[in-house]
Formats: C-alpha cells, structure tokens, sequence
C-alpha cells in the first residue's frame, strides 16, 4: 500500500473554499492535518505561503477551484470528482464551478457589506443565480447526475452560509429555489459533507463581518 | 488514424481568450473553421449559445482559461500544454493562468477606461503585475522552463496589447520589466504564436474601445 503523504489544510473554518478542501479530502479518504488561520488579521502561514502576496494587498491571489482540481489530480485513483474520461464534460463542470466562484461570492458579499437598494439588488441577483443553477441541476440528484461530485462540491459550501443570508435579508431561499434546498440537504446526507461542513448556526460570523468591514 | 472532430472557434480578433484557443489549437495542430463573432454588438453565435446570459447581461460568462483546459484534455497526445504526471506543477500552472485573467484583465480594462490618477494607478498596478510575472519566469526561457506551455499561452495573447497601453499611458513596458518583453519576442518567433497572435499595430483597436465605451 503506497504511503500517503502528510497534507496541511491552511483553512478557516467559515471558507467556502476551504469547506470545499475539506469535503474533496474527506471523500478521497486522504488524512489531513486541519490548521486554523487568523485570516481576518492577515496572520498565519496561508498569507504567508502565498506567492502573490503584494505589499499593499496582504490578500493572497484566491485559488478557489485550484485547490480541488488539485486535489483531485493528486489522489485520482479514489472518488474521482470530475469525471474521467469526458474533456466536454469536464469543461462543463470547471465553467459551473467558476460561475459559483463569480457570482455566488459576489452577491454575498454584497449582500452584508451593503444596506437599502444596493442589498435589495443582492438579494435579487443572488436569486437569480440560485434559480440559474437549479436549472442546470434540472430533475438530477446531483449536477454530474447520479454521482456527488465536483460542481456539488464547490456549491455546498455556500448552502451553510444560506441561513445567514436569509436572516441578513429577510427572504427565503426556499421559496424561491425548492429544488437547490432539497439538492443541499441531499448533499449534507452524504458522509464528507456532513463531517466537513460548517453548521449554518455558526455562520452568525456574517454580523461579526459587518461589524468590522461594513455595511458601507 | 482516428477522424479529427469538427472544431469552430467563435472568437472575435483581438480577444485574448479567443488568441489562446487559436494558440493551442495550433499548437496541436488541430484544424478549426474560424467564425468572427459580433462581440461589441451583442449579436453572434458565441453569446446565443452561452449558458449562462442573463436577460439584462449580454456577456456570456467568462471561460477563459477554461476553453485551454478543454483544448489540452481533448487533445491529449500532441503537445501537452499542462505538465502530463505532476499534479502541483499542474495546479502551479493554472493559479499562474488564474492570476493572468485577474490581474491583466482587470488593469487593462482600468488603463483605457479610466483618465488621470486613476490612469495612472491602472499603469502602476499593470507594472506592479508584469513584474510578479517576471520573478516567476526567472532565467527560464518560458513558464515551465524549456518547453512553451499553458502559462505562455496564457499570458502571451495579452502582449499584442503591449504597444496599446504604451500609447495609452505614455509608458514603456520594456523599461520595467525587460525580461517580460524578450520572453514575448522568444514565444513569436514560434509558429503557432506568430500564426495565431493578432498583430500589435492592429490594437488601434483600444482607442475604439474608447470611443465607444469610456472613458469615463
């Protein structure tokens, strides 16, 4: 049986990116060392380690679905997440992965940093790309079909963030995207998701974020 | 021998995306029917079949680096643009690719969009960015060292807008980072990019860009 290498997980417990890790890790089975980083305060050995870290920018350039294609390259034999054998379908599953980075972030962050019109817009867009996404997932268990695999990856994490939105504005995502709801408590059913996700209780964090950065 | 797939690249002159295609295509030595897209006017094939256009947003959303992704996997065998067997040269490989769509994107939109001091950081930061690059290209003649590969591709499409933002900004990029320019004069004596790259003197183009859009 080869040796498995020693893996560090740099992470912060409410990234999604981070989550994201954590699950691609936890369905390879590939043992890791969880290494909690002040991120906030721009400390700890992630800023650290990053190659592009300006002077005047401490944020590291963001890898996001980096890390999981990597993942998934390194130990490719188990639970591949993208599937084998298909460039096409690969392609449609990095394009989705990279729409959830753009827009999903974008919204969010826009949704606790601001307050009035500019957070009805959030709301509005962020709805949109929710209703966008529970198309594309159609009548599908899961978005590559049968199989949890990498685009259910990279969006379940926000799903822990979805109770903070909701409370933040006053909406339902339920009421307006059945089908995602349902797909993420699937999702939260399997073994790495509800090992690895962050419990949407916690994500009180959001008001701890517009207390120090916002809302502008 | 096996039949070569049909390929048509929707593309649109002076896109960078669109040059990386013909690049690696080239590269590969795949045959592909050219289809010029009406990108400025909303109108063409390329924004129809987006998957993701929105009512009220035109633009398809971004693949970039994703179409050289597809153009590697499904080509395999000739002229591998990501290195085959090592999964963190891989991933290095892509968050360099990443850091290009970010970082260039952004600054150079910035310098033909925006006047005065805010021009002025756009150039900042675009050198600011080059020069980053150039640390990582180091004494190598290209990215990964001595074979032209995903991150030349990548970044190259971008200095046919070179003599744009000289223009523009009243600079020289060859002052700041000499390395940068001699790497884009090694990679256009090579075939596919002296084929497929979109000629410098013909990025007039930007002061249209203006014209139409900005600046603002």
């Amino acid at each position: 049986m080869a040796v498995e290498p020693e893996v560090v997980l740099l992470d912060f417990w409410v990234s999604p990116f981070g989550q994201r890790c954590r699950i691609a890790l936890e369905e390879k089975d590939v043992p890791y060392e969880y290494r909690e980083q002040d991120v906030l305060n721009c400390k700890g050995e992630l800023l650290s380690s990053a190659p592009t870290r300006a002077q005047d920018d401490p944020r590291p350039a963001p890898r996001r679905q980096g890390h999981l294609t990597y993942v998934d390259e390194a130990w490719p034999d188990a639970a591949p997440l993208l599937p084998r054998d298909d460039p096409y379908a690969r392609a449609e599953a990095r394009f989705w992965a990279d729409y959830i980075d753009k827009k999903i972030y974008g919204c969010q962050t826009r949704l606790w940093k601001l307050k009035g019109e500019a957070q009805e817009q959030a709301k509005k867009d962020l709805t949109e790309v929710l209703k966008t996404l529970e198309s594309e997932l159609g009548d599908k268990p899961y978005f590559a079909g049968d199989t949890f695999g990498f685009v259910d990856i990279a969006l379940v994490p926000f799903t822990s963030w979805f109770l903070a939105y909701e409370k933040l504005g006053g909406f339902s995502i339920e009421e307006h995207c059945p089908k995602i709801v349902a797909w993420a408590k699937l999702c939260r059913e399997g073994e790495s998701v509800a090992k690895a996700l962050t419990d949407p209780d916690k994500v009180e964090f959001v008001q701890f974020l517009q207390t120090k950065f916002g809302p502008m």
